[in-house]
């Protein structure tokens, strides 16, 4: 008797970015913060008493709660912090969406979302994005043909970095009768002149559920701590009902506080990486590599035919330096390479130039 | 439009036992260990390099596994690395125990199965324990008749500290279609004499799956770290398909693997924690109060009707004491008091003598 529920069996897991074992490598896959923690992370570290551990942590993290609350500006009940963003996907398909009802999310976007639709063996709206990348029209009555519970958004979005600004998405809001989330993984990267702030969606409509993670913008991946933001009727049932009694651990509640209140020293990798991220499209555009305008931490890369994108992947990992590659339709002849520090973007380059000559 | 699925909506969430504010308080209420993590985790601890953080964390804790694979004498592919045990449940049911199926528990039992049936949209068949908590007759009987696709025990059964031997389990896991779960929170605590190891029926079936948790024997509950061993088929959907990708974080995985490199050292505090359970009972008899043989770091206190367990709860509240009351059905009239250290165990049978002249 085969034990795993069908829609189980049936899955396929999502794979994660290769983790290489030599500290030599170029991770340029994984979109990774490529500085440092804020200093007060060390500090908060260093100042954990190993004899606190043994006592359950505080069950939601209320510390952290709190300091959230003040950075956006928002109740410590409109938080709920979680063990790394992927949790928060999870907890609103359990919480909001039941199988056989109905999760949207856009093609291409972020591989774990089809994932967790099976896992919560939810019905998967999977709709293209236009050739240029932008929304579809007539998305809202798309939607509600469909009866879609929830609308997953990476924004921006990944793997192409554009950023949908607030207007529409404060639009598709009002539009749209089921759950707004707005992955906002890599909103710190952001170039601040565009002023965007998608915060004020969560007071002003009942359906907006806005996720944030430290992994990209505070540099700590290996911490596995994110949060989301939204209506205390919406946050109440995650932080109360599904999510586990203890998910978040009294370490990580420690440096994820510590890491927020050091927004304004975060926010000076935010800086480099947007400079860096300038030079790295007009080196690769210079190489006959074109990529999209990006307001995150990456570069989708359009690898000339003759080269090929997989081929190329191939021949930098060969080097040492890993970048993505996603075998599915419209990505095939691209990568998605993180913006490293000066020092590995000058080896990419110089590598590719070799490649490419 | 309420939002939220129906079995959400109509769910209460788990309540954790209270976490108090001040350090003064005497905690007997969650069956924490009242002595510190082993020596290695501290020095785990000192060498974490904050700078790794950037990075995301190994998605298994391969390190921890092949530890952990050691320790119990199975491939590290029998291990499931979890964020705290309770982790390891969601993910059985979700894997394995579909909306509608079954999930078997005795009663009274960990108060959290019931919240993650719920949250599972499975059926729940309680089993009350006899009247002396003995397993009823006829239990493999009742489990086929009513379909029942797991069944989860915890052994040493909370909240009563009795043992089930292994010649009973392996009748049940042998006569049982099902998936048996054996939540094995507390057995760090059992008697060595006794001589009992579970681990051999997960290699003896293909149904059987053990939990362990670092959160009491290895004086960890703040870390949140579990795992589940088992047969590969149980085990690989859950580390490859349902698990969220990346479940436990960096640091906790180095503090893990130190803590179960030091079974030695951690033995130390199970002994002393054995030694001062027969002293509480013996005091505890002395008072009146009628206890059951417990294999666990908890006895289950009988209190005289004359007094009342819930009064005498909060009496021992007021002086800065906390112990867990249930308030179901042949619990009412119980409390379940951690084993303390030496001087906390002191202090609550000075305080009980006062009450109880």
């Amino acid at each position: 008797m085969p034990f795993e529920r069908a829609n189980i069996a049936r899955l396929r897991g999502y794979v994660p970015g290769e983790q290489p074992a030599s500290p030599e490598t170029i991770k340029l896959n994984t979109n990774e913060n490529p500085y440092p923690p804020p200093a007060a992370v060390a500090e908060a570290l260093r100042t954990i008493e190993i004899a606190e551990l043994r006592h359950y942590p505080s069950p939601l993290a209320e510390d952290f709660r709190v300091v959230a609350g003040l950075v956006h500006g928002v109740a410590p009940d409109c938080i709920v912090p979680v063990n790394g963003g992927d949790e928060l996907l999870r907890l609103l398909l359990t919480t909001f969406v039941g199988p056989g009802e109905t999760l949207a999310i856009m093609r291409p976007s972020y591989s774990l979302y089809p994932v967790l639709a099976r896992v919560a063996d939810c019905k998967l709206l999977e709709i293209p994005l236009n050739d240029d990348w932008t929304m579809p029209a007539g998305l809202p009555e798309l939607l509600r043909e469909q009866a879609a519970k929830m609308l997953m958004l990476v924004n921006p979005h990944a793997p192409t970095g554009r950023l949908l600004p607030v207007t529409e998405l404060r639009e598709l809001a009002r539009d749209f009768a089921g759950i707004l989330v707005l992955d906002e993984a890599y909103v710190d990267f952001v170039e601040p002149a565009l002023g965007h702030d998608s915060i004020p969606l969560t007071r002003e409509f009942a359906n907006v559920v806005i996720l944030r993670t430290l992994s990209k913008g505070y540099s700590l991946a290996g911490l596995r701590f994110g949060y989301g933001i939204g209506p205390t009727e919406l946050i109440h049932p995650m932080a109360s009902k599904t999510r586990d009694s203890y998910n978040t651990d009294h370490i990580s509640q420690a440096l994820a506080k510590a890491a927020l209140e050091s927004r304004d020293e975060a926010s000076l990798t935010w800086q480099r990486v947007r400079r860096s991220r300038k030079w790295l499209r007009k080196e690769l555009a210079i190489l006959g590599i074109e990529t999209m305008p990006s307001e995150t931490n990456f570069l989708l890369a359009e690898i000339p035919a003759a080269i090929g994108a997989s081929l190329l992947q191939q021949k930098l990992r060969e080097c040492g330096i890993l970048v993505r590659h996603f075998a599915e339709p419209r990505l095939e002849n691209r990568l998605r390479i993180t913006v490293g520090n000066e020092t590995e973007n000058n080896i990419l380059i110089g590598k590719l130039r070799e490649f490419l000559r």
